[in-house]
């Protein structure tokens, strides 16, 4: 099983999202999600969360295509809502890989074309033992 | 019903996810979530977005505990794994209150006291009718 | 006078820091500053405070260019050095205008092409007797 | 010479900006610098950059303190304008301190107690071999 699908499968969060996998290559992919009655807020549109994760999803794709990284930041701005029903796409593209870190560009569109957010992510190289190991250190700072 | 009821009751997603109100006032929330199997990611760890949802339901109402306010900017660095079955807590201080825009500061903690994430956000003050529009406008920049 | 000069000639920082005005239309603007002796770190190469400013210079024009606005939150992400004696250039495109805030994509990079920052800005329109006013407040929260 | 004292004498920008150490420590740090004519922007209060200037300062010194390591990630938001003539004060508290990154928070405060800016950052352990290389990287994604 290639990288691809290893990540897509074992993500049991996009799993129960339901999203869609539309594209994923070495530092490239694109996600998709439908608006469900599950994903609104208050207000009754598309919950920020959701713009969150189907970014998220792209983004971890996108850097997981050839080595073992973990995010560590995210810089989201969210300009304007989902409307319930209507699928949103999740796009992440590396721009910068370094030895040390790769930065992403994420964008969240809907399907008419709106934009409705824009980030920026930070995801660093990671050994599989040393990523495991870090749900177990005790002390916080 | 309060504003805290109403975000609280009327989020779909907070009760997807099945978080547990600890605390709401003005300017203050704290919100727990269960890291359950469905919000793992390929490494079984809980996944980002769970650590992002925790804080971003926090945000929400420490903001909207007074007015109608939407989130529009979230900066997020996290720096440690949530472990499978631990209980993992969001927490939301606002700390400038503007009448142009209110800046908060989100942490995300396990039981044990490791902090798992901390991050910044940003709400801009805004009428219920501009916000459902906003889900309709057609063109993208 | 037009806007865009009232902000170029009234900005005492980009004036001490001798950018140039590469271009500067609404919603867009391009920037230039020289790695000056005065502008390296202690490990000899541009400092991140030159690449926050020529890219700060790009956002102020690009948002300014229309209707008086304040810089509120910045993401940068650096990439590559900037090294001593070459030319910076910062840019800024709004690709989100809304009537409570703008969104700017900013990039800076070096005469050769290399990609040394990236960033996200946000601004608030504001009516010039605020923004003095808000020099003034005196409780701090 | 200890390393806060190689940081602070070898960093141009610091010196010339006229900023002033306060405090300095492993983890933590604090300098001020006053808001000149030089630092006013076209609304003749305090500019952005200066208040950036400042918390960088901080966070150059609090991450450096024990270890190389360089800024690749800010996030900040600003809330109140700095006034001409008064002090300002940057400060840096590191919060995290992995193999991997060290991530601090970021306060600037004006002399009468008001918060102006607060952030969060990002620092790289490098090796300082590694880091001058890095000025000479010819080739942009």
């Amino acid at each position: 099983m290639g990288r691809i699908e290893e990540i897509w499968n074992g993500d049991r969060l996009i799993g129960d999202f339901g999203m869609k996998l539309l594209e994923a290559r070495d530092g490239y992919a694109r996600v998709s999600v439908k608006v469900e009655e599950r994903f609104l807020n208050a207000h009754n549109i598309g919950h920020g969360v959701l713009l969150f994760a189907v970014a998220d999803a792209a983004f971890a794709l996108s850097v997981n295509a050839v080595t073992d990284a973990v995010g560590v930041q995210w810089s989201l701005n969210v300009m304007r809502a989902a409307k319930p029903g209507e699928e949103v796409i999740g796009e992440s593209r590396v721009f910068h890989k370094g030895r040390q870190s790769m930065v992403c560009e994420l964008t969240v569109t809907a399907g008419d074309g709106r934009v409705l957010a824009r980030g920026l992510s930070t995801a660093l190289p990671v050994s599989r033992q040393a990523y495991a190991e870090s749900a177990s250190t005790k002390k916080a700072t």
